[in-house]
């Protein structure tokens, strides 16, 4: 079958080649491929920056951001034929911790999780694929055309998930949210801000275009200036920060709100060295009592939320999301950034 | 009556004198001040640093680490003459924000509280004070040589709340704590992690000396490394970070283990610029989900909290910490920093 894969850690090496068929033992759930969101981390796998292939294989099959259709599912399984399915991202390891014990592969103590596309198992991008129905998950029919932005909306689920639970540590009724970023992963953290009822504000560098006009349709307020600006200025409740870059993160730290819970999602470079004010940060986050709390990846709890605050968004402002739908043989193309792309998705049948 | 004061933001007026008896509607439990101790914010305070007097009062009566015995208390309030009783350090706003209204005085929005002996009340350094039931807990009768230690063990014991419901956002089961700093506040947060159970250790620079017998003697380990040093050994589940000091904190955020929360205590001083790598920190924040949060304070469930850490420890341990009782006209000799200092108190009668 046709699959886009790279050979990890070596540059130049992303193609569409012939892999064979998905292995039985990898679940009994076959899967019709459909579509593949792309992002930023598959950008750095194709450059060659991380990436593990599974044992005895030179190629790694690219993509998490899976949507897919079944071929084939056993009975009891929960999963029918035809029905529209995403496959979770990480796999507990195979001698878990207690967070992968609990079920909460997301919360991974030792590091030795796997993740399809990325470390050591196979991606989703290919014709078909195959999963163990326990890590997968049944979206509405409804999404068909939208299914693939499930696994960066898991990501934002997870985040919106740390913000109730370190909230209710005391007293906690948020009104207001900045996000960071207008990308995916801080468009449907945008998105589940506003289902919740919250005032929202997004931040991000593009002065015009989509990007300020979904965030409109949300009925949120778009933000060019600098990020210590904003905080100034909006006074967030909560933060969900999904840019990574220095300046941005350092600027949510410096003006927090009394008891603003700021959540880290964006990865960012390390390396290089910041001047910052460190005593005043952490004066302000003791006196105020701050929290600020990194968030990754997302487990099965989280999926379901996901899935429930797409089925629940305006579909076609989730359409827009969608800025090009690339074949899969034009991979190349898909993966060229371009300067109003938002969700790049490869088609796969 | 004698209190212990200061003219506010006025450097070299800490002095005893003498001050009107304690007005009725501050309260109508009438207490014998026992003892104070005396804590770096009452050194800031006595250089002039901050503070502020009550309306009409040119002075402000210092102390916010009471302890004393009850000369009078109203039928059906729960106190009794000669109870042993602590009074409550911050007060809720007269037009509450959303925490004060929920009993959370320690978790202020608006920054409107006042605090007996810091902000717009006198506190607890004086012959006589009173303080209304509610804002007032009785200490057990063992209590009476070191329960002036209550103070400092409410802020800890807020800041072992915080870890629990921080920690509670996914599976948790720590089995270690760093705690920076051997100061009071270091040194009964290592007491209520060894309660727990948890393995303690506790970094701080004296070499020898009380502080690290008294690490000791609590079944931990004492440390004397950098702080990103020991994080490396020790790989804390938990830190309660109690110094304020720069690298120390830089030290901590640096090497925090996956799902490690750290609980900053310390207030650190603003203006100077410090170089770190916020890339990196960012990116282990986000990828291993570690939280940092701040504390302050401590609301009514956290005094309780306290007085049963106190009353469960090893009384002559916690005397220990008590390094010298200075009578209370003899002030100035208790704010004369000596280098094994721990706990200094005044006694008021």
């Amino acid at each position: 079958m046709r699959a886009l894969t790279v050979i990890p850690q070596q540059k130049d090496s992303l193609d569409v080649v012939d892999m064979p068929e998905p292995d039985a033992k990898d679940g009994d759930v076959l899967v019709q491929g459909l579509a593949l969101g792309v992002c930023g981390t598959d950008h750095e796998i194709s450059e060659g920056l991380y990436g593990w292939a599974p044992q005895g294989s030179e190629r790694l099959i690219l993509g998490h951001e899976s949507l897919g259709k079944i071929i084939e599912a056993p009975d009891g399984s929960g999963f029918a034929k035809d029905d529209l399915i995403v496959g979770v991202v990480r796999m507990p390891d195979p001698k878990p911790c207690g967070a992968c014990a609990h079920g909460e592969w997301d919360m991974c103590r030792n590091g030795e999780y796997t993740e399809h596309g990325i470390k050591q198992i196979h991606g989703f991008g290919s014709e078909q694929w195959r999963v163990k129905p326990e890590m997968a998950i049944k979206l509405d029919a409804s999404l068909a055309e939208v299914g693939m932005l499930m696994e960066p909306t898991t990501v934002v689920a997870k985040a919106w998930e740390q913000v109730d639970r370190i909230g209710d540590r005391g007293w906690f009724e948020p009104k207001s949210v900045l996000v960071t970023g207008a990308g995916p992963i801080g468009l449907l953290g945008a998105m589940i801000g506003a289902q919740r009822g919250l005032e929202v504000h997004v931040l991000d560098r593009a002065k015009d275009g989509l990007k300020p006009e979904l965030v409109k349709d949300l009925g949120g307020t778009y933000h060019t200036d600098s990020a210590d600006a904003v905080m100034k200025k909006v006074k967030p409740d909560v933060v969900i920060e999904g840019t990574g870059a220095v300046p941005v993160i350092q600027g949510v730290l410096a003006e927090n709100v009394p008891y603003g819970i700021i959540v880290l999602t964006g990865i960012s470079n390390p390396g290089e060295q910041t001047k910052l004010d460190l005593g005043a940060i952490n004066r302000d986050i003791v006196l105020d009592n701050g929290a600020v709390v990194g968030s990754v990846n997302a487990n099965m709890r989280h999926y379901e939320a996901g899935a429930k605050a797409l089925k629940d968004a305006d579909q076609s402002w989730l359409q827009r999301l969608i800025t090009r739908r690339v074949a899969l043989e034009d991979f190349a193309s898909a993966f060229d950034r371009q300067d109003d792309d938002v969700k790049v998705v490869l088609t796969l049948s």
